[in-house]
């Protein structure tokens, strides 16, 4: 299973250069030769082996490794942020794990540059990082609402680039996805969520408004990808209508990123015999 | 199932007074009337149920409630901390649990009161917190290695209890629980840590000289259980030796915990119909 894939992997990288996220189907499953059940047993399939290499990642971090992950998922409302990190996030061990979800930022955060709650934010040596939004939102809702001037989002761009060329160097790989959902599809799991009384907690009438600004963000977003889409830092758009598919290419990336530090078990750094003899031969208690 | 399982919650409660640890199986599965297979499917059939009761938590988080958990995980070596961890926050959503596992305070932390770095990891409002190991090691591990004068050991037993109580007032269920293992048990999962290549990360030689002190250990735990046993933050000693009870065990505390907030989904604080008619009404994007 594992190569087909990793096929996916690499077929949901953006290329670099401009993007067009018009001319990206957003119901397609590229990479994927199946259907929703395919895809779902796929994922099951999946689960046991991002388990054992979250753990493997977990165990380097215990022994002196100073390796970590950080997942950034963005997506307009109703992407499947959440839905991914339960559906994916949900197979390995909740202790490898920290999440993050970034709300706007309190008068607190905002008196410091806008890396400052993301660097506070970052996973610790051995641990998966997820970010539910992220530093992004400070060069997309920021851009299409004007929140800061022109030449400051500009300016963050390449802050951006900088923060996670460092980041990268010091042994966290980082993996960029943008949920790709259509205007029509937003609007069916908004009507969605306020048929279903268990879901109006989620709802927000705000984001009604929002989705009158969908071009400006799909704008935001491509001039965001195209900027920030670097060697070390890539960024994959993930066609999210379906959820099935969505939450498999998750499940890849992070398996594909775990796979490739090609970790091994940390050998013991003392004497194993010794030790069982110690136990053994201890007096009784 | 659910009275079966209550009576397990009822059964663990630690009573007020003195407690002997000795007098206590490690091997037992009190309040529950089967065996493996029966507790694993128990546990199973409680998954779902924890799910949804940790999302309306987080509902009601969202929406102006004040409630949340703080599951308190405290036992020897090997008890299992880490296993329960998977095997019953693993059940419900990561976006809703937050976990820390302490270890040894640093010096920073050491600066402060013994509260200080335990308040800095509370939960917020709507989430489950969980500590692996917690404040109780500052009368445990500190009682036993003597690592403050007795009279700031006795001190801590009050303050904990008042902060404890302080905590309760603001909203946050308390469950404490102590993962009951026996010494002979500990020795042969470290054995078998030993024989397991994939494990030898997880032992640590100084465990074993730590073994020594087991009585110490057990006597620690019963004064702390005795002195902070209180009735807005009962302890629970979980006969530990068979996972699969523990598990159950703790699944069911945290269960019955949820369940006794009595929550509603919270209900819409928009006009449904209007909402619905925005969004059919709206211009092409």
């Amino acid at each position: 299973m594992a190569f087909p894939l990793s096929d996916l992997t690499s077929t949901l990288r953006v290329a670099p250069g401009p993007i067009d996220l018009g001319k990206i189907e957003t119901d397609a499953a590229p990479g994927f030769d199946g259907d929703k059940k395919d895809g779902e047993a796929a994922l099951a399939e999946l689960g046991p082996q991002l388990a054992e290499l979250q753990e493997r990642l977990f165990a380097d971090g215990k022994s002196g490794g100073r390796r970590s992950v950080l997942l950034v998922l963005q997506g307009m409302d109703t992407s499947g942020k959440g839905g991914t990190l339960r559906s994916t996030v949900g197979l390995v061990d909740p202790q490898g794990v920290r999440i993050t979800s970034f709300k706007a930022p309190s008068e607190d955060e905002r008196a410091h540059d806008f890396l400052w709650r993301i660097t506070k934010a970052l996973p610790p040596v051995g641990l998966i990082g997820v970010f539910d939004r992220s530093h992004y939102e400070d060069v997309l809702i920021a851009r299409v609402r004007e929140l800061a001037p022109p030449e400051e989002i500009e300016r963050r761009y390449d802050a951006i680039n900088a923060w996670e060329a460092e980041l990268a160097a010091e042994g966290t790989t980082i993996i960029k996805c943008m949920l790709h959902i259509s205007a029509a599809e937003q609007q069916a799991r908004l009507l969605a969520r306020l048929d279903d009384p268990t879901k109006h907690w989620k709802y927000n009438p705000g984001d009604v408004d929002e989705r009158e600004l969908w071009p400006a963000y799909q704008e935001a977003y491509e001039i965001a990808i195209a900027r920030t889409n670097t060697e070390v830092a890539p960024w994959h758009v993930i066609p999210a209508d379906k959820k099935w598919y969505r939450n498999l290419a998750i499940g890849t990336l992070l398996h594909d990123a775990l796979r490739a530090f090609g970790l091994d078990w940390p050998e013991a750094d003392f004497d194993v015999e010794h030790e069982k003899q110690r136990l053994l031969d201890e007096k009784p208690l």
